[in-house]
């Protein structure tokens, strides 16, 4: 793997190419973005030279999409006419199904495999890039043929840079982050529009509602990519809580919770253990 | 005010007496506990002295009841035999009501105020007291003769150890933290339950559902009497977010959930500048 090609310079994009240049990657890493993005990766020493998607698709031995999910949809259908044959495409989509679906049917010279970082910042852009951002964090990989040259390096990258890779089906994959991702973060908005409609007296807030209206912080334009390529999966997540939240309520006037909180402290220590 | 008595010596009241201390406060600080626990403050220089209830009613100008709702609630009836004319009884339960109502009819030769530091830790007991815990945290105090000598000087003690306070009506206080502190932990727990019954991948949880199922951590030991004290305002509460997040689901598949996130951010916003 001599030359990577980002597309997308942002915080996810821009973390990989530090990243990588952290782990020891001696090659070319190039850009594709908007000319103030690209210079300001090139001000960070986070790519080596801004190109065009066209020139990028030619020069690359990794494809590394890493642009809103609508984006790389609209991305795939164009680049299979220049990528090189042994290259290996693959993106940071924050859903797998949509991408996955169209990268099958468009992506036929080149290998593609489906990703996900599960790492993050409440910041976004390439100004916050971290080469650390993936350490320790798990990376999903969709199923394919992991046996590749392209493949075996792409993984063996994503060990150096310190992120544990996670082979797993897209509909898996969006199954579970309606649960672990798109559901907190919906409850997390639910909640501040419920308080900014009833709180008078938000001087009276603590530690914990500060902590439950973090994710709430988070601009839609994040998220509209995410839930309109995710709904059914949402939907079904948020049917679950809302029927927890229900028989919560039920049990208030009985205080009959002891079983719910302990079902619910054991798992959250799991997720920490 | 020369001898301050703690009923509770715990976190809370461990650590406003640690927080007297740091603040210069030169009297007797004395805590009514558990032969285990006064062993433990004792040891960490909380307290100068353990004494019974009875002893500390005797002596207290200030008498700071730092137990659980329910016991702050059994042992009102039982002191007012014993305090001095002119101290202060005050305490730092969860909700107000239910304590204020009942001091109301149980304390007459002393002088009552209701208290409610807005602090607190993820972990209890003496132990983790900490002399800072009060600093930049709002302090509700339910209103009362604030012109007494008994009552500026608390005041004055709640400056000194950097608490902000805020007078507030126990019915106010109990529909407000219904929505700031009881909503967001049954919020949390809700999600934990759900997730605990439909998650398989919990490798594949990211740094959102551990900020999201921090509060879900607590024991139910701690909500037991928050709960059946504070039922009716919980209920509406919940309500409210139930209805919220029915509202955010039916916008799923049209992805017309942009008012939400901007209602929300700006809410959450507003609760950190």
């Amino acid at each position: 793997m001599r030359t990577v090609v980002i597309a997308g310079v942002g915080l996810i994009g821009g973390s990989f190419a530090l990243a990588l240049r952290k782990a020891g990657f001696t090659g070319r890493i190039l850009g594709v973005s908007s000319p103030r993005t690209i210079e300001a990766a090139l001000a960070r020493s986070v790519i080596d030279e801004g190109v065009t998607l066209e020139e990028g698709c030619r020069r690359a031995d990794l494809l590394y999409l890493a642009q809103p999910i609508s984006k790389i949809v609209g991305v795939l259908p164009l680049i299979d006419g220049f990528v090189r044959p042994g290259a290996l495409v693959t993106d940071a989509g924050s859903t797998k199904a949509a991408i996955v679906r169209t990268a099958y049917v468009s992506i036929r010279r080149a290998q593609f495999l489906g990703g996900h970082p599960l790492a993050g910042k409440e910041s976004r852009g390439v100004e916050v890039a971290d080469a650390d951002l993936f350490k320790g964090r798990a990376y999903v990989v969709t199923p394919g043929d992991l046996s590749t040259d392209a493949a075996r390096t792409f993984i063996a990258w994503l060990e150096r840079i310190g992120a544990v890779p996670l082979v797993m089906s897209p509909e898996a994959h969006d199954r579970t982050l309606a649960l672990t991702s798109h559901l907190p973060q919906l409850a997390s908005t639910a909640l501040a529009v419920a308080l900014a409609d009833k709180l008078q007296h938000t001087r009276a807030a603590g530690p914990a509602l500060l902590d439950s209206t973090r994710l709430a912080l988070s601009p839609f334009d994040v998220w509209r990519d995410i839930i309109a390529t995710n709904a059914e999966n949402i939907e079904a997540a948020l049917d679950a809580y809302i029927a927890t939240l229900e028989d919560v309520r039920s049990r208030l006037r009985t205080g009959d919770l002891n079983t719910a909180f302990e079902t619910a402290a054991r798992f959250a220590a799991g997720l920490r253990s």
